[in-house]
């Protein structure tokens, strides 16, 4: 404990966007901070990689370093807000073993190799809190990890990537295709010069795998999180989804099996494009906001929404973290440590079970629709319904479109692969799973 | 410390709905628990205040009790789920003296006398949760109190009373009369026998002032709390309401006043019937669903949407409550003392400012609506919107409905009464406040 007389001593390691705000609400708010905390938080300094780019007046050049080690050894709380795997990792860890408490944004770092720091948090005794990892200021990570934890949450599913829910939205108001989507996010800062982290849900993935990870009290690494961006979502996709009565959105989600046999059913975490009714509520989840649903046995459906990026936000949810671990140093105590003791077996995306929308286009000639349903039945899919476009194709040609019941994703995959197969198939346009609906 | 060796005793007062789902999840999740606290919860006892009533099967006869005193003298931790003021306050009172920490669900308490209770709490070193005590199953309490901790809340406005929610839908999907309404609820087991607490607005009242405790570091009792009930909401203002594109909800809101001359702003908090247009989030939250908005400087606007009552998901939301303070027993540490070092000024209803809606019968001739401006002129409140009805109320008269911009709720007080004195004025019919516009 450090006593309710001296400061403590935190130290911000990065001072990009999410750094500078943190700078700035540690030294506007420092009374209301001190008052909650218990004792002031004094910030040490703030590690950088260049002393001579330019920064916002708030941050005191006098506090800026390249030394990001010797801050870290001079702090009690170490508040990293600089991304990427390394320097942070080894950072964290040196931070860890010197017994500071530690708060990360960093959600790559987690999702890739959170177990090395829970375990080292947890040896060491010291907090490791990151709430600012998952949907920006929304709070999600405490409430999964606490709030839930005297019940069983058995579905997590939401909108964690606010930069492809941006490009979709322009998408489907604009009619744009996915590139000039995405150009123009840029223009406007909501996409990265390099988007592929957001467009290729690599950043989707890695909140999942750290949702699942909470939910399930199951080490979920981002490597077992079935990934699909929206890379393949055609302007054409987005049209034809609100002709349904759907929108494209996104989607992370996490679900535990039901058992099977008494033994506890497995976990699949997934991210891909997927359609939901537009009277749903994700539908209206606009720009650069996340809404997360989580379904727990006893609590029933419950949903989370709010500003998933921007510094200002993801600051708010890193001082959160912030007040509370350097109140454990101020008053005792300690945040929960890594709970994993459920292990649950990890499926991949076979074993998913959920409703698809498939549209093919076949040729325009009786009996085609026999030969389709066939194919369906023979996987044991079961169509919901059947339509067909009120417009020939073209070329003697015409399209189908299909929604089917609940059906696991491995016998979808094979019916469309046995589809493609057919004579009487042209080709396969698109296969969409549908949620929420 | 417990110590991971030892159980730690759970004592459950009360033993309604909510108490046996909490011994449910206690009995039937006993594992999970174990795990996620690192000792066996172990249930001692369950005070009822008779012990011929049946029971649930899940209910082991052998742990009733009525000696509430003898088994909370028992307990390493209390939960009290028997509601009301007392004995509960007493018990609660005796478990902390114990050095006992405490689980609530109680916002009757809370929101009268939790000073008392949170006094005691941190002067002897023990937890008090009460999650469950606001928002049912939604994580609320934890978010605010801790997620928030480094941010600053401007505003909370939402939908905490389920009964009322129900009645007021079906009041807008039926025609019904309000007593019509609650009479349908009562039999659904939606409202209580007597409805008073819930329709006369004293339960949203102590969630309010248990939120704006949290929210604003100030303590807040429901005595602060300005209240008006839906009781004299009449079929005829939802259908009003309808026509005009809003929906009728009951809110509770607690907001922080601008800063006047750089000295900090009060805070009013307030539940009354509102206008919601029928596009606001809020308007579509449906039934026994409850729903709240959160605003911070930094996060921005925040929204948790869920379960507001029951006996499963306030049960839940106990059970989360039970393991931290477990967890703190078994591995040390401790949850937040209470926060209240801002101690904002409280103000009345006069101080808040919003907008609008008041419908009036008047007589049907030229120059009156040019009189009924001039008042409102008088006390500086500015019209957005005024519409007189196409048709003719009858006996010379007709129907204005007049919207103002935002406006204090004195000044619009004052409004109202000159425009009640006026000649031309054959009644107000009706006065509503607009939110979320």
């Amino acid at each position: 404990m450090t006593g309710p007389d001296r400061a403590v001593r935190v130290a911000v390691l990065g001072c990009g966007v999410v750094g500078t705000e943190v700078v700035r609400l540690l030294t506007s708010q420092s009374a209301d901070l001190a008052a909650r905390v218990g004792a002031p938080l004094e910030l040490v300094g703030v590690a950088v990689r260049d002393l001579t780019t330019p920064r916002d007046a708030v941050v005191d050049p006098a506090l800026l370093t390249i030394d990001a080690q010797g801050l870290v050894d001079r702090a009690d709380v170490v508040v990293e807000v600089m991304g990427g795997i390394e320097p942070a990792r080894t950072l964290l860890l040196r931070a860890i073993a010197g017994r500071a408490a530690v708060v990360t944004a960093n959600k790559a770092l987690l999702g890739l190799d959170g177990p090395t720091l829970y375990t080292a948090a947890d040896a060491a005794g010291v907090d490791l809190y990151f709430e600012a990892a998952v949907a920006g200021a929304i709070p999600l990570v405490r409430p999964v990890r606490e709030s839930l934890a005297g019940d069983r949450v058995t579905r997590v599913l939401g909108i964690v990537n606010g930069t492809t829910n941006y490009v979709l939205d322009q998408m489907a108001s604009t009619g744009l295709e996915l590139a000039q989507a995405v150009k123009q996010a840029q223009a406007l800062g909501y996409a990265e010069a390099d988007p592929t982290a957001d467009v290729e849900g690599f950043d989707a993935a890695a909140k999942a795998a750290i949702l699942a990870s909470l939910a399930f009290h199951t080490r979920v690494s981002v490597d077992d999180v079935h990934r699909e961006g929206i890379n393949g979502v055609s302007a054409q996709d987005v049209e034809a989804a609100a002709e349904t009565g759907y929108v494209i959105k996104l989607l992370a989600i996490a679900e535990r099996l039901p058992e099977v046999d008494g033994a506890a059913g497995g976990v699949v975490v997934r991210v891909h494009p997927s359609l939901v009714p537009q009277a749903h509520p994700l539908a209206g989840v606009r720009g650069a906001f996340n809404a997360v649903f989580v379904e727990a046995e006893a609590a029933g459906e419950l949903m989370f929404y709010g500003r998933g990026a921007g510094g200002r936000p993801t600051a708010s949810a890193v001082l959160g973290d912030v007040v509370t671990v350097a109140r454990h140093r101020v008053q005792g105590g300690k945040g929960p440590i890594e709970s994993r003791y459920a292990d649950l077996p990890l499926h991949g995306i076979g074993e998913a079970t959920t409703r698809y929308q498939i549209r093919l286009r076949v040729a325009d000639r009786p009996g085609v629709l026999a030969q389709v349903a066939r194919v369906f039945a023979a996987h044991d899919v079961s169509i919901e319904v059947v339509r067909q476009s009120p417009t020939a194709a073209g070329g003697g040609a015409t399209d189908l479109l299909v929604v089917t019941h609940v059906a696991r994703d491995a016998a979808l995959s094979a019916t469309v692969s046995e589809l493609s197969g057919l004579d009487v198939v042209d080709a396969v346009l698109s296969v969409l799973r549908v949620e929420g609906a």
